[in-house]
């Protein structure tokens, strides 16, 4: 098992409209993709940047975890998603590994991908999530 | 002018070694450099993730704004690195568009690139910086 590569960045902002405008017109990137996941209380956006995405993550209620992360500090950098294969298989070797999920099985993320978010207790304080493309 | 890709991600943080393993033994991720920056006070660490690098920071000493960052939150992504062509030429355009930036003319990063940090408030609160490649 090999992790393929950097799927998106996930980036928590309570101005959607705002940092839009600024990906687009200061940076030239290209919004590729607009979802609302209603499961976790979010909208996101992605830009195409090169082979990864930057995804920006808004809540859409205050039952949203983004919501928490916003509120304590403010917009920033959220997440790390990396790409791979067998997602189960992962998610069931990071277990043995002692890793602690927050998601012991795949859910559906943007794009119907399946997706699953570790601890970051278990990385260093820092947040990955796994992300699968289904076919 | 158009940006490449995502160079690298970077992520503050104060234990090293436990980083690297991490990296290593749960992900699988291979280190492919290590520097000291001593003009910014750091020590950095890059993994290989597909076509993006994960780059774990560590400060040297105090001086470092890493340090800064780190005593507020812990660790945590620090910032996006953008990959560019004419550095200098982004530089300018961005200042002309009114973005607020924190190097004003490249200096040299890990990997002898010139790279250039821009003012998170002028970009929707997260930190982005921009690297080319020195041939």
């Amino acid at each position: 098992m090999k992790i393929k590569g950097v799927e998106h960045i996930g980036i928590a902002i309570t101005n959607l409209g705002e940092c839009i405008a600024t990906l687009k017109k200061t940076f030239g990137l290209k919004e590729s993709h607009r979802e609302r996941i209603e499961a976790s209380n979010v909208e996101v956006v992605f830009f195409e940047c090169g082979t990864t995405q930057i995804e920006l993550v808004t809540p859409t209620s205050d039952a949203s975890p983004i919501s928490v992360f916003l509120s304590k500090r403010g917009n920033g950098i959220h997440h790390i998603c990396l790409d791979v294969e067998d997602i189960e298989g992962w998610l069931a070797a990071l277990k043995a590994k002692g890793i602690e999920l927050i998601d012991s099985e795949p859910r559906r993320g943007a794009h119907g991908k399946k997706v699953a978010f570790l601890s970051p207790k278990s990385t260093c304080g820092f947040l990955i999530e796994l992300s699968e493309q289904v076919e």
